[in-house]
């Protein structure tokens, strides 16, 4: 026998191709941009990125802070990166140096302080706020504006509240505000106001680009149906020990779970250190392949930093060094997020920055 | 006036030395070993255990994963480094490597692998359980071992369930166990049951060597009573916009907030990429600095990936360009943890990983 240690996380770089190209045909009118921002939603642009520019052509990325911008640009020469925090004091050097990175200005006083700087004729894109009321231009903030203003930027883009919910009465009122404010202030450049979820909502919803983030990395952003993006996220650990526990012991800090028949646990090699949500403690499920099945086992006990605790009485035929399935086809980060009260963007992006991981990425 | 974009978090590196020496002199009798596991719960190892290694004089280390140690090693040359989910065939490599990584073994499986392996004649240290149910060698482990295998091992160590909690009867019971089994097993190597939290039940639950790594990093191991660490994580982040939200108007996804008067809300930009729990959304509280004054906003809305929104109706004199302070010393990651419904560990190990931070370390 063999003992392991280590946590594994698998991304699958050709579900991500195929995930692209299949939103790029549901929207296939509309310029398909990948939206990178936080290090591929913690999948990691340096690879992510690359991958879209050689296979699929994108030409259109969109960040979340320059720093991350200013990291991909030498490996997508071609490219627009558009960067959604905008422009500020401590982002000057990334735009000064890096002249494909386009600013979204989403506000009168980021426009003044983008105007007082300009490196070049760049024209930023600006966001406006149709409904979400986060970043934006409120339509009393555009009445403001010069006609030389208004032909200062080269984008004009929005942002769905309740893409995810199809029926949703947001989402219409938020395309007529969208569709009104650009066709009186910006009708002659381009407009985007979907990301993935917006994709699925229909042709008027695409506007002239679309913003493939979530979807993309496997992400149900349509939940009121089945999934019909390909999965991208698997995780593994290693069972580190199989012990028995008698009736009556506890388990795990705080002494949470305490057993009320003999039980069998095992001891899985990753915890909320490597991004798992401590939230999944006496709740969460792992998955075991033993005696050619699947077999379910259930978190007990609080989830600790490095470890969690399984019972695994029921599970037939486990041994030290085995593997546990954490997330995967069967049980996907959606499924997980579901169970830990929370999504699985969260979850996504807080396992893939941990480098305890064996990283592998699929290509084929 | 200026505008900025990047949240930014403070590690103070003079608080974790001061707890690390405060930790120390509560624990006189001991040898004190420094918790690095995790990158330092996310602060940065190769800051942090260099630099107790140089100030402190710290010679004893934990991490993680052998992954983690070798890291270190070029650093800290005439230290051990303890691994605590100890060896196996995915770390066989870095201890071969580091002649100062010392597995912790915690199973009979794993002492097999580790003899048939064994580079060197270096002693592990080996893990019992007493009480937390999670990695260890079971007394009926031990009774199995050889007196040469018993001879094999340099440190035996332990782990509480619920030192955080002084009256806890699961303290003394952990404690018995310990002290039974050393005695009758390693009668003649130092034993280590305690970490940060067990400092602090007294002399006895100190043993030979005590494991410092939370109440290091300021978080209050004995939450019964006041915060005796110096706080060390700071995180600001800036107000992108502020905007009017009119009463009936709805904020973030889903529209899980409405407006039940006219309110005033800041756009912050920093969100749950950034490693703030989401579960903060519609709850949490944010502190502004303006007309000299400490006030507080609200969370309101889900939080985003990488922006938060806050109504600050009531925060006096507040303008775009000013800092949110997210966690500081009037509202430390215990705080945040506490309104999170996690704990600080969980949020510091996330925060501390994202790139996107301006990272400063204070030395004095």
């Amino acid at each position: 026998m063999s003992i392991l240690t280590r946590p594994i996380l698998e991304i699958n770089l050709k579900n991500i191709l195929d995930n692209y190209n299949l939103l790029k045909s549901v929207a296939a009118h509309s310029i398909p941009a990948a939206v990178v921002k936080d290090d591929s939603y913690g999948l990691g642009a340096a690879v992510v990125a690359p991958m879209l520019y050689e296979k699929a052509g994108c030409r259109n990325f969109f960040v979340a802070h320059a720093v991350e911008g200013e990291r991909l640009v030498d490996r997508l020469p071609q490219a627009k990166i558009f960067v959604l925090q905008g422009f500020g004091e401590d982002s000057k050097e990334h735009f000064e140096r890096c002249k494909q990175m386009i600013p979204v200005i989403s506000s009168p006083e980021m426009f003044e302080y983008w105007k007082s700087f300009r490196p070049d004729n760049r024209k930023p894109a600006i966001q406006i706020e149709t409904g979400l009321n986060r970043l934006g231009f409120r339509e009393r903030d555009l009445a403001k504006l010069s006609d030389e203003d208004l032909k200062e930027f080269q984008l004009v883009m929005s942002h769905l509240a309740c893409g995810d919910e199809k029926e949703h009465f947001m989402n219409h009122h938020q395309l007529e505000n969208f569709d009104a404010l650009k066709n009186l202030y910006f009708p002659d450049i381009p407009g985007s106001l979907s990301a993935s979820d917006g994709v699925f909502l229909g042709e008027h919803f695409q506007c002239d680009m679309v913003r493939l983030g979530a979807a993309m990395y496997g992400i149900n952003t349509a939940p009121y149906r089945k999934n019909q993006m390909k999965n991208v996220v698997k995780i593994k650990a290693p069972v580190l020990e199989i012990a028995d526990l008698p009736k009556g012991e506890f388990v795990g800090y705080s002494a949470t779970y305490r057993a009320s028949s003999d039980r069998k646990i095992a001891i899985i090699s990753i915890g909320y250190g490597d991004g798992i949500p401590r939230s999944l403690s006496n709740i969460g499920k792992v998955y075991f392949q033993a005696r050619g099945k699947l077999q379910e086992g259930r978190v007990i006990g609080r989830m600790s930093m490095d470890n969690m605790i399984c019972d695994v009485t029921n599970v037939d035929g486990l041994e030290a060094g085995d593997m546990a399935f954490i997330a995967d086809d069967f049980y996907t980060l959606d499924d997980m997020g579901r169970d830990a009260g929370t999504i699985s963007y969260e979850i996504m992006s807080r396992v893939g920055k941990n480098t305890r991981y064996i990283r592998k990425y699929i290509e084929d």
